[in-house]
């Protein structure tokens, strides 16, 4: 293992992190708020000053391989949670430090779950560092060092393994050969959208500074809003501009590329667009259809049922209405949805569709192959070959995901909560969306789990973001081996 | 497809029903329940007929494959279903059609599942038949047809593919070359386990009828018992002994033969039964203890912990207690033990133990592989190789598990049960289980669900104890291609 680059890049890590906290404490001064100013430079004055002594350490080895990779990203993040969870915690905004870890990876990890009852008594500057997480969080803290940093020969080798270990999704896509000019480009993307959005919130007559949170929530898929009844605090429009972004955000992001260099009939045969597209369309149907009576007219229960199913697919997590509430039906199917998730490649959560399609596609290449045994068959994607490795690859990362989601949910269940409220928040938590059912739904929060069931879920957070390995790696004595 | 073959088998399956029902008959005359007997008779006259009209036709041709196999199998369930429900439908015992059908699927299927909400108002003769179909479909009706059947020379390559479309397991374990006596060793196990439990209950003081009945429900792992109040009708050692017997009717009967032969490493060497054993042991103290404080001692918890967790985890579905009460962890923990299921090659259901150990050690392979991209490794199983082959048919059939059973849980909540309700009772049918958590606790039935969610949950059972593919095939266009 490579001690020394591992322990240069989450040195780069802290002074970045360090470095985007710098706008928050802005906003506190400005404010006048004294307790959240001083939080904000401790943390940034401790993180900038650690992170430039780890950086400091000259690697005296190459060598960079999968292993490097994983266990750096999985480090970096826990790193990254519990010095982002500092501001909270010393400002005594948060005075439980497990709260204010949870918070702060709930926001990294995209995923918007709360444990504040009430979201409102932050200070600006906190609730801008809160909404930040998301979007950092959302491409990816290390995708970001990648794509800024300064690279050294000695380093070179590390940005796949980087870019592998913390992208989402069964493959990764390279946009161009170089790692470094994919992660530009990506970010790039990222930050026009996200301009993009916040612009539209404003001329849809949302204020500055709940335009740009909310843009962050969005663009991450992360969830946290500024106001206790989230999106429902807002006019109807800025709903429905939020809720196509949230789908935006949910979309391979090298779609968005393929369009910049008018590669259009590469996007018609993408089949995890058509299929995201297509159940994200049923799924509003049938939902509008089976809430239909609680509300007045059919265009209302479209409405809410686009902006539920939009953020609950991308794993947003925002709301406009309190789904908890909705007949079985639309539960049973949010709660479906979230377990898919959005698309790979995008800042969403969940399963994601690729590696859905690939299990759908392999089980029928299975069922044939029952009736056929001789027959040969090969999986096909988007027109291309996917090679077995691939196929089982995926496979496999569904039964860790089960096994993990099983004994999480039997630890939650010590807490003695309704079933459905263990089991979506272990879900919510797992696939990064935020809110769930039950107690965990978009009108409660997690403040009254214990807190062995607030380290479970914040775990859980972190393996979903990460898509389990970096996280489980870590804790896996073979990977520490020489 | 051989189509002339298939009519055959499934003419001579309905032959041994209608002989079968014969005792049930007989007890419904002695007990002087006209209705009853009437309906019977009907029955037995009609299947027999049937049976003996379709047992004629000639095979035409060799050749009996994969293909034929699964679909004789899948029809095979669906005619004897059909033709089981007929004597509660007649007599007007039970008036609804698809209710008696629901009955009959959960008794053969060995789910235990009851849309009966006063069982002890059916008749004798009735209640005989309903906890014999457990009986029955535990071990399989083709293998008993396999073991006593004539067999002519068109149909001797068919033993194989119908073994292994209805046994239950990844793998099909040849006790011995011949599939036929393979059949009949494994008729012979399950006889002679079955009398044990009789004999044993009338010791006990338990009344004839009732131990038949409870071995009947016992051995195919079934569930449906004549009393209202289930198990807890009886004393505390019969229940002990019904709970030992549930357990050992889980365990792979090829283990039995390995005793029998005297070949005790080979025991030993079981990873199977040594982690069912373990995850039976840890599971009853871990619920043992959540419940201590609502009874009176710690030896009074154990003993209900002991009872629910073998009948769960066997899948069988008798109780003593009413764990839809229990605190959520205990719930949790009998939810997911429903899931895992039992071992391959005995009479329970669920996903089975094997499989689940082979998930997890290909799980592991592939975290491995991702640690050290270049590195083989090849999984082992009681000290044997496992062929990749097995490997990816087992993680495609949890693809497809999962599947049906998001989509069956959809259809099931547009009935508005609660969350728990829904999903527990989709794992209970789907698994052969019973009872699950909410309406369908041990304390509730399957009575209120549409007719449409019964029927869903009739395919569940049907899907569950077939193992998915032969009732899928069934619906698959491709399978009926030339």
């Amino acid at each position: 293992m490579n001690y020394r680059i591992i322990t240069r890049i989450i040195g780069r890590i802290l002074c970045v992190m360090a470095a985007f906290m710098i706008p928050a404490l802005l906003i506190s001064l400005f404010q006048g708020e004294r307790g959240a100013a001083l939080a904000l430079l401790i943390t940034i004055a401790a993180s900038a000053g650690i992170g430039v002594l780890l950086a400091l350490v000259k690697p005296t080895r190459h060598g960079f391989f999968a292993r490097e990779g994983f266990v750096t990203v999985g480090l970096a993040w826990i790193v990254v949670s519990l010095f982002g969870a500092l501001p909270f915690f010393i400002s005594r905004e948060i005075p439980n430090f497990m709260d204010a870890l949870f918070e702060t990876a709930s926001g990294f990890t995209t995923t918007g779950a709360s444990i504040l009852r009430d979201v409102e008594s932050l200070s600006s500057g906190l609730l801008y560092w809160r909404s930040f997480t998301h979007w950092l969080g959302g491409m990816g803290v290390l995708v970001f060092v990648l794509a800024i940093g300064p690279v050294t020969t000695a380093e070179s080798g590390s940005s796949l393994y980087l870019l592998r270990a913390e992208s989402p999704g069964p493959q990764v896509s390279k946009l161009v050969p170089r790692m470094r000019s994919t992660a530009l480009i990506l970010y790039a993307i990222y930050i026009v959208l996200t301009i993009l959005e916040t612009v539209i919130l404003l001329l849809c007559g949302m204020p500055l500074f709940d335009a740009v949170t909310t843009a962050f929530g969005t663009a991450g898929t992360g969830g946290f809003s500024i106001k206790a009844a989230s999106l429902a605090a807002y006019s109807s429009v800025c709903q429905t501009v939020t809720a196509v972004f949230m789908l935006l955000f949910g979309v391979n992001f090298s779609i968005y590329y393929l369009i910049l260099i008018g590669q259009f009939r590469r996007i018609f045969r993408n089949e995890e667009l058509r299929m995201y597209l297509l159940i994200v369309g049923v799924s509003v149907l049938v939902i509008a259809l089976d809430i239909l009576h609680t509300y007045q007219s059919f265009a209302r229960a479209l409405h809410e049922s686009f902006f539920q199913v939009a953020s609950i697919i991308t794993t947003t997590g925002f709301a406009t209405a309190d789904f908890n509430a909705w007949p079985e039906l639309s539960r049973s199917l949010l709660v479906l949805l979230m377990i898919v998730g959005a698309c790979a490649g995008s800042t969403g959560g969940g399963i994601k569709f690729s590696r859905f399609i690939l299990l759908c596609k392999s089980a029928k290449r299975s069922l044939a192959q029952t009736l056929r045994p001789n027959s040969v068959k090969l999986i096909h994607m988007d027109g291309e070959l996917v090679e077995d490795e691939t196929v089982s690859g995926v496979r496999s990362y569904l039964v860790l995901y089960f096994v993990i989601a099983a004994l999480s949910m039997l630890v939650i269940s010590l807490d003695n909560f309704s079933f459905d409220t263990n089991f979506t928040a272990v879900m919510a938590c797992l696939n990064n969306i935020g809110p769930g059912l039950g107690t965990v739904g978009p009108m409660g929060n997690y403040a009254d789990f214990s807190l062995l069931s607030k380290l479970v879920l914040t775990f859980n957070m972190l393996l979903g973001r990460l898509e389990l390995y970096p996280i489980i790696i870590l804790f896996s004595p073979s990977a520490w081996k020489k």
